[in-house]
C-alpha cells in the first residue's frame, strides 16, 4: 500500500486491495514519508473504510486534527458498540464520536464539566445505549486516567441513538431532540396516570420504540394520514382517560413544535397508551 | 350523500362532504335504487374510506362479491386491531381480511378445514397478532355459531402482520414466508444450543424483530453493505459459537433463498445471536 495523501505523521490515505480509498492510522506511521511511499505494515494500528461518501471527507477532517489515542479509543468503542447493539450503525458515527470524545477530555483537563439534563430519560429510554456510554467511559479511563461520571455516558448513548435514526429513517431532527420530547410526552403520560410503569416490560419497550418515532416526525413534520376519524371516536369512548392524555399531548406537541396530530397520530397513541395505562380501564 | 355506483343491495359508492369517493355499507340500503338517489342515513352500517388508491378498487370487487355480514365482521375485527395493535395497518387489510374470512367460512360450510403447519411459531413470533387472530374467532362465532380453532386464529394473525410490513418496509414477500424463514434460523439456533430461550426476555423480542427483518431482506434480495469483515473477524474470535451458528444460518439461505449474506448481515445476526444464547462465551 503506498501513500496517496498525508494527513499528519499518524494518519495517511490509500488504496487497499480494491483500489478503494483508505485512511490507515499508527504511530509515526507517515513520520518523514512522502507521497507514493510505501506504507510500513507494521506500524499500521487501524485501516477505515468508510461507504458514506459525506462521512469520508469529514472524517479525515477529524483524524487529521485529533490525537490518534481518541481515535483509537473512539474506534474501540464502536466496535464494542456494533458487537453488543446489534443494529447498523451510520458511518457518521466514526466522525461525531471522536469528535466528541476528544472534545470532551479536552474540557475535562480545562476543569469544565457539563452535566447532562435528559441523563435520567436516556438511561430509561435507551439502556442498550447507555450501556455502551458506560463502557464507553470505562474505556476512556482506562487507556487515559481520566474519569467521566454518567452524564457523558449519556451524551455517548445519544451519539450511538443518532447512528442509529440516520440508518433507520433518514430523519432530521437529532436524538437529543427526540428524547426531549420522549421525556415531555412520558411527563404528561405520568401526570395523567399518577403511576409509575413497568419499564421492563415488553408493553413500555413498544410504547417507548412508537414514541421515538413519533419525535421523529413531529421534528421532521412528517404527518400519518388523517384517515381514523371514525376509529378515533370508537377508541375515544373505548378509553377516555387514555383518550384525554392523547389529547394533552397534542395540545403540547402543537404549541411547542406547531406539529397538528392527525386522527391517525392520535388512535395509534391512545392505543399505545391504553396497554400501559393502570388495569382500571381495559 | 347520493349514490355514484351501486355494487349490490347492500353496497354502494358515494361521496363524503370532502368529495372523496366513500363506499357505504347497509341492509337493503340501496335495493331499487338508481343511481343520484339519496342514501337513506338510517340504513347505512358502515362507511369506508380508502386511502390507498391501488385497495380501493380491490375493495369495491371484494364488496360487491361477499356476503354483506363477512364483510362488517372483517371491519369489527380490523377496528379491534387497530387499537390493540397500535401500529398503522395497510389498507389492504380491508381486502385481504374480508376475502379470507369468507373463504374460510365458506370452506368450513363444505367440511374443509385447513391446517396450519406454522401456527406454533405465529404464536411464537407474532404473539400481538395471535391475540387478535384469536379474538377474530370469537367475533365470528359470535355472529355465525360457525366455530374455528387456532389454525385458523393464526392465518388470521397473518393477514394483520402482512399489513404492518406492507406498511413498514414496503417490502415484498408475504408473512407466511417471512415466518417459514424465522422458524427455519430459530430451528438452526436452537439446534445450535440446544436450549430453550427465554420468549418473554427483550432480548429474544429484539432477536426476532432483527429476524423478522432479515427474513424480508432474504426474499426481497436486498442487501446491507459488505463493509463489516474487519469487525466480523473480531466478533468471530469473540463469540465462536454464535459466529458457527451464523454460519449455519449463511449456508440455509444461500441454498434455499440463494441470498449471500454479506458480513454486514454475519455481523448483526452474530450480535443478536451471542446475546440471547447461554452464558458460556458471554
Amino acid at each position: 500500500m503506498n501513500i496517496t495523501k498525508i494527513l499528519n505523521n499518524n494518519v495517511a490515505v490509500s488504496r487497499n486491495a480494491q483500489g478503494k480509498e483508505v485512511v490507515v492510522m499508527g504511530r509515526g506511521l507517515a513520520f518523514k514519508s512522502r507521497i507514493g511511499d510505501l506504507i510500513d505494515p507494521s506500524k499500521v494500528e487501524k485501516t477505515f473504510t468508510l461507504s458514506e461518501p459525506g462521512a469520508s471527507a469529514k472524517f479525515l477532517e477529524i483524524a487529521s486534527s485529533i490525537p490518534l489515542q481518541h481515535m483509537l479509543m473512539a474506534e474501540r468503542i464502536i466496535g464494542h458498540a456494533k458487537l453488543h447493539l446489534g443494529k447498523k450503525l451510520s458511518d457518521s458515527i466514526y466522525v461525531t464520536l471522536p469528535d466528541h470524545i476528544s472534545g470532551s477530555i479536552t474540557r475535562q483537563q480545562e476543569g469544565i464539566v457539563l452535566s447532562n439534563p435528559l441523563k435520567w430519560d436516556i438511561r430509561r429510554f435507551y439502556p442498550d445505549e447507555f450501556e455502551i456510554g458506560c463502557k464507553a467511559v470505562a474505556v476512556i479511563e482506562e487507556e487515559t486516567g481520566i474519569h467521566f461520571d454518567d452524564d457523558e455516558a449519556a451524551f455517548i448513548a445519544l451519539h450511538f441513538v443518532n447512528a442509529e435514526m440516520e440508518d433507520d429513517t433518514q430523519s432530521v431532527g437529532g436524538a437529543y431532540q427526540v428524547t426531549c420530547i420522549m421525556q415531555e410526552v412520558c411527563a404528561i403520560v405520568h401526570d395523567t396516570f399518577q403511576i409509575d410503569f413497568d419499564e421492563s416490560s415488553l408493553s413500555y419497550y413498544r410504547f417507548i420504540t412508537h414514541l421515538k418515532f413519533f419525535a421523529q416526525r413531529v421534528l421532521s413534520g412528517t404527518h400519518y394520514d388523517d384517515d381514523e376519524q371514525e376509529m378515533l371516536e370508537v377508541i375515544r369512548l373505548k378509553y377516555p382517560a387514555a383518550y384525554a392524555c392523547t389529547e394533552r399531548i397534542g395540545e403540547m406537541v402543537e404549541k411547542q413544535y406547531h406539529f397538528a396530530m392527525t386522527s391517525d397520530e392520535k388512535l395509534y397513541l391512545t392505543a399505545h397508551i391504553a396497554r400501559i395505562q393502570p388495569a382500571r380501564e381495559k
